[in-house]
């Protein structure tokens, strides 16, 4: 069961809530510009169905007429899982409808091999569904044991997030560099092989979402989310929804040409993935120190004793950063920035060159644009999957 | 009147027949998602209004019952204004309901004080109503007689544009270098000095929404405009709607950083606009041939005559405009983008480097997006103003 099928009113009723609540009738009134006709109307099967409830009266009690009592989403009311595939390994997250984990579990994978892949996803999901019938009894006790039965161990969707080129739409994954898939229907062969509707995204475009909801591009019409790492990832969300560009493309921030001689992996010089990313940032410390064998790690730590030479190197892929940053300001004029991934683990060394030349280069009020640093728990990605099956339900 | 406040479905169903009329009610149906009674019903009182027709049927015949009767958009339904304010003049265009001219007309600017463009606006709108008057009784005969008595002459609404930095929503140039102008209520003004309901936009931002509705974007979800001349300006569409930026700045491609050492006017190094804009190229070419007095439609010769060191200065243009329009594909992925402005008119000497440095970065599918050219006739800057005007009545 999803909010599909109920009128657009309840949708938006439902996503005012899950946003900016809890509200009372009236306050919802005024954000949502319905009457208080139409949203008492609106909110009564949501209500009866438990997706919202009143605060101070136990769920599942009728609604009576104490107008005033805020109205609140009900996260127990559903259950997603979402799985973050990357080269080796799986991560899974059990999640609430507010995409916050419930649970995690990690599974090595033994071949990259599509069956073998499958198969990996659904003896993680029914670890995880393991997991969830323990914490039901913990802190979602008693919640979804009365409407969550839509599939074994009541979780409504499952959300398969990967790098590379994913059509979200047709559930396929069109082409993964790292797996060496190509046109791999994944959201249809891991639904039959778990029972449970599964969607597929792009691991970004899946991160984008999850802080558009629930993270810090929640409440903003628009915002971007730049995550540094083994790549330069990056989402753009305008008028409240994350762009996916006309043929696949967009966010690919990582290959912005911002100038340098070093080439990228892609071929061209002067991207910013080829100073910024981390295999740019060590190779730059090997040149810079003339120890071949240096290591991220390594570099960090000569960094932050102050090696000046290894300094530069962060500094000069903060630049990079910071201007593709003032890129995106300048394009798409985003209310925020977010900044995530492993590499703000080390944000400190990127910090002053990032604001620096975000400053210098955003054109006028795009300067005003919020940077926001957010680091990365390891989960993370996997409620990024989490969040897009949990958007199947308020926003299909 | 307008069609605010009519049913959602209304402003849909005309909308889809603005962009992909004419259409069989059947056929509309398909494309809107309504059922064939429903496009009945919202389309008998647009009919019975004359903001539609049906083809092979005069205006103003009741619509009887015969569904395979293709409908069309009555462009002559309304009349707009829209005005372009230069440094020097004003330009002005009477338009149809689809920003087509009807009439130009162009004003010098004694002096650049808000009272006096002001009244100068109000001259120019007199003309153009006196201009419109003739043109009714030649091209849209009979037209706006019957409908179109909203304000003196039959215009509908104003659209002023001009560069800087405009409050759309507030109807106010925050800030016009140019002019010189800051905080200036510029639609209130010259609505109470024409009489008219007038709006203010930015004339990039303008120019996107006659090429959304009117143009080269007409029915794509999402496309970038690229102007090159004094300026290089930007705008970009997405899911239909024209992006502002959340503090009103957007589409600020002349101020991409792509590398190299000139400096820009906004103080930066590397921008698009210290490379490609027709000051920077006059100031290239003088530097590469070492004659201080050359202009640019000097350098254009020189370089139509063969000359290698001036063809490098506008294939280096060609290169940073090339990189600013990958920038764009890479990070919003658009479906088309229409390069425009006075530059175009010389663009045979910008294009192959334009096209080349965009298909060497633009990343993997983005590279799929559709490069245009538009020449762009002097009333084409006023025109946007004029479908802004429009926007109004059928997407407010």
């Amino acid at each position: 069961m999803t909010l599909a099928g109920r009128p657009p009113a309840a949708a938006l009723v439902f996503r005012t809530l899950l946003v900016q609540g809890p509200l009372t009738r009236a306050e919802l009134g005024r954000r949502t510009g319905l009457s208080p006709g139409a949203v008492t109307k609106v909110a009564a099967p949501l209500l009866a169905d438990g997706w919202i409830t009143e605060l101070g009266r136990p769920a599942g009690e009728r609604a009576s007429g104490r107008p005033a009592t805020p109205m609140a989403v009900r996260a127990e009311r559903a259950r997603f899982i979402g799985v973050k595939v990357t080269a080796d390994e799986l991560i899974g997250v059990l999640t609430d409808l507010t995409a916050t984990p419930l649970a995690t579990r990690r599974a090595p994978l033994a071949s990259r091999d599509v069956d073998s892949v499958v198969r990996a996803i659904a003896r993680l999901v029914t670890r995880l569904r393991t997991a969830g019938g323990a914490a039901k009894d913990g802190a979602a006790k008693g919640s979804t044991a009365e409407h969550g039965a839509e599939s074994p161990g009541g979780v409504h969707g499952i959300g398969v997030t990967l790098a590379g080129d994913i059509d979200a739409r047709a559930g396929t994954v069109q082409y993964s560099p790292f797996l060496d898939w190509r046109q791999v229907p994944l959201a249809r062969l891991a639904g039959a092989a778990t029972g449970t509707p599964t969607v597929v995204d792009n691991d970004v475009r899946a991160l984008t979402v999850a802080e558009q909801w629930f993270g810090a591009g929640a409440g903003l019409s628009s915002f971007a989310l730049v995550t540094v790492g083994a790549g330069i990832g990056c989402g753009i969300a305008v008028d409240g929804r994350v762009v996916s560009g006309a043929y696949g493309v967009a966010g690919e921030a990582g290959h912005l040409p911002v100038g340098g001689d070093r080439v990228c992996t892609c071929g061209n010089t002067g991207c910013v993935e080829a100073v910024a990313a981390t295999h740019a940032i060590t190779e730059q410390a090997r040149q810079a120190t003339g120890d071949p064998g240096m290591t991220m790690a390594a570099a960090v730590r000569r960094a932050h004793a102050g090696d000046p030479a290894v300094r530069e190197v962060f500094a000069r892929a903060g630049r990079a950063l910071g201007l593709a940053m003032a890129s995106i300001a300048n394009l798409v004029g985003p209310q925020r920035i977010v900044i995530s991934g492993e590499g703000v683990a080390s944000y400190d060394l990127f910090a002053d060159a990032v604001r620096a030349a975000f400053r210098a280069q955003a054109f006028g009020a795009a300067a005003e644009c919020d940077l926001v640093v957010r680091p990365l728990p390891f989960e993370a990605w996997a409620r990024g999957g989490a969040a897009v099956a949990a958007q199947q339900v308020f926003a299909p």
